[in-house]
């Protein structure tokens, strides 16, 4: 079944023979009447070409044909040039679709190398026009194993649809790897960069494979407003944004390099708001831990030693430790069924709640395990 | 050939049976006719019973007979019942060998079991009594693959010597794993102290297998002060202290769980220390990183990235990344001979230099790379 997509967008995926002959590694998203777009770029100080160009459009444009995306190469830390040659494919891409507003960039791949301009270009002579969702997520994946989409619709059928990709180097404090929201709904540019740094704050934000922050991430809104929309739709819309940037957060680390399984760390009962956060954060990175889930080994004391490490407010008597539904530690170790618990960690989403037992703030954050099939990935991505 | 240890130390090793039969899992050292005792604990805030009781007894007693180590069980979140089991063993030790002053507490292991008194105790009633540095070392082993220690001698024969342990869970700003340092030459205890700590400093605080922080790292040294010395010997000591730091913290990281190199990351030209600080250790302890020196790949955007997500000031035009004496990035890429960089990475100690070129302040980090052979030993640890 094909999925929808909103109203007045369409995709051209391209071939530069990156990967392989019969693999999409070029899209651009087309809004044909134009669209308006937000979005959220890397806190990384070494923010690649295609990063900085992008924020700079978004400052001085108001309407926009949408997005052009390469993978294969980041097009980061390759200076004055990097941002000639984005702005050249750009240019190309624009003149190449005849269309009437600028594309927005985005790369992703090795850093460090300049873009293949002539496979790009070549790529971009022949693109095939479509509105599959699926092979539009296909066209912008690297390591990644599937394809990463999703599709909501609200009232009056207003559409979001989104397509992410990313599998490594995924950390939080950031927008996340690339990420491509489209919907037809009419809220104001205003009300959509509002809602789309909400969403992420809860999302995107709070997800790490690896606690790595890209030169590249980015998450960008499109919308071609051809659906008017009332002021009483404006908390539906807030509420599936969220929804829709949690199911594309959760794909990602659910390819997250080598995962077997999610993690979600639920802290409360902190005497703060980033005592709660800090640990959550610091539990859910731990490599010990993360390697401890993998392996279905009920070490709660890999956790106990994380929660000790964070900074924060906590008293050891107060504490409590659980895996899933098991006490494990309640101010002192809990007699527990090793058999049930380690069966508990077989599953493919882990969930462990440490309480402070201190206060009433909470929070959460989600990762994934850590398998040899990470450390197999990683050690050979350029060679 | 037998390694000279400090005049008046002796080892007891036991066998309690956590690891094998024939594997000494408990040992004592004794300073027959006392020693003064100094220490550098876990800033892990869930700190183990032993840590915490070694603390009240470094501000409470000046002279001690030595310390008493057990592996196996770390007596961490064990509540009240740690603080009494763990007391409860050094009286018992202390009585068995009939010792006039009291003992230092030091404990490695599992977190979160009690300590098997009754098997401790039965292995304290049959001691092997010895002066033989290595089998002190191998007494005091978790998940090390070989005993670690090292012994210097300085003017007037003064001798230094330490044992360590410590594979898994390294991490920064700690004494890091348990370290026993013993000497004869006869220093002030406020000598001592200020000379461990500045010691740490430039060692133990500067490694990292992992990035994580134990609930039971301790450093202590103990000194019988057989040798007089006097003040001119007193820089000398420092240096001695530090090298001897120097080569047991090297043995860590050559032995992290996986190990197959060490990584030496140096960052200069930053316009702070603490800038300086943060872009060494931020890149040290990049999975990404890591994973890339193991598989000898000279994927330096990985570097690259890694700078501009520390949080430290720096100018892409300015910056320069080295891997080894191979330039790989002046402000923007350089050729550089794949091949013969690849092989650089097949040595067994990597150096990465990072130059900000914006000012005069410098740093370094040592961590080592990350194998699918940390996750094999990781994640199944307990079980």
């Amino acid at each position: 079944m094909k999925i929808e997509i909103p109203r007045g967008f369409k995709f051209y995926s391209g071939n530069a023979g990156f990967y392989s002959e019969d693999r999409p590694d070029i899209l651009i998203i087309v809004a044909e009447e134009g669209c308006s777009a937000t979005g959220v770029l890397t806190t990384n100080k070494l923010r690649a070409a295609p990063v900085r160009l992008a924020e700079e459009m978004l400052k001085k444009y108001r309407i926009f044909s949408g997005a052009l995306i390469n993978t294969g190469f980041a097009n980061a830390a390759t200076g004055k040039r990097g941002i000639s040659d984005a702005q050249e494919i750009l240019d190309f891409g624009k003149k190449v679709l005849d269309l009437p507003y600028p594309l927005i960039p985005a790369s992703t791949g090795v850093i460090g190398s300049y873009l293949p301009l002539e496979k790009i270009k070549k790529a971009l002579e022949s693109l095939n026009k479509h509105d599959d969702l699926e092979l539009a997520a296909r066209s912008i994946m690297t390591t990644d194993s599937f394809p990463k989409f999703y599709s909501v619709k609200g009232s009056k059928e207003y559409c979001l649809a989104g397509i992410t990709k990313g599998a490594g180097m995924i950390g939080p404090s950031l927008a996340t790897t690339l990420t491509f929201v489209m919907t037809d709904a009419d809220f104001s540019p205003y009300f959509l960069k509002k809602a789309l740094l909400n969403a992420v704050q809860k999302t995107f934000n709070k997800i790490a494979v690896d606690g790595e922050q890209s030169t590249n991430d980015a998450i960008f809104l499109f919308s071609t407003g051809k659906i008017k929309v009332d002021k009483s739709m404006a908390k539906e819309f807030e509420i599936l944004l969220v929804n829709l940037l949690y199911e594309l957060s959760m794909k990602i680390l659910r390819d997250g390099e080598g995962a077997t399984k999610i993690i979600k760390v639920i802290t409360k009962g902190f005497a703060s708001k980033k005592d709660a956060e800090n640990v959550a954060k610091r539990v859910a990175l731990s490599p010990l831990v993360k390697t401890a889930v993998y392996g279905s080994d009920p070490n709660w004391g890999r956790i106990f030693a994380c929660v000790g490490d964070s900074n924060s407010y906590i008293e050891e008597d107060r504490l409590r430790i659980f895996i899933g539904d098991y006490p494990v530690f309640k101010g002192e170790p809990v007699d527990f069924n090793r058999k049930e618990l380690s069966d508990y960690l077989k599953g493919d989403s882990i969930e462990i709640v440490i309480d402070a037992n201190l206060g009433k703030h909470e929070s959460y954050f989600f990762s994934c395990d850590l398998s040899e099939k990470y450390v197999e990935i990683n050690s050979s991505y350029t060679s």
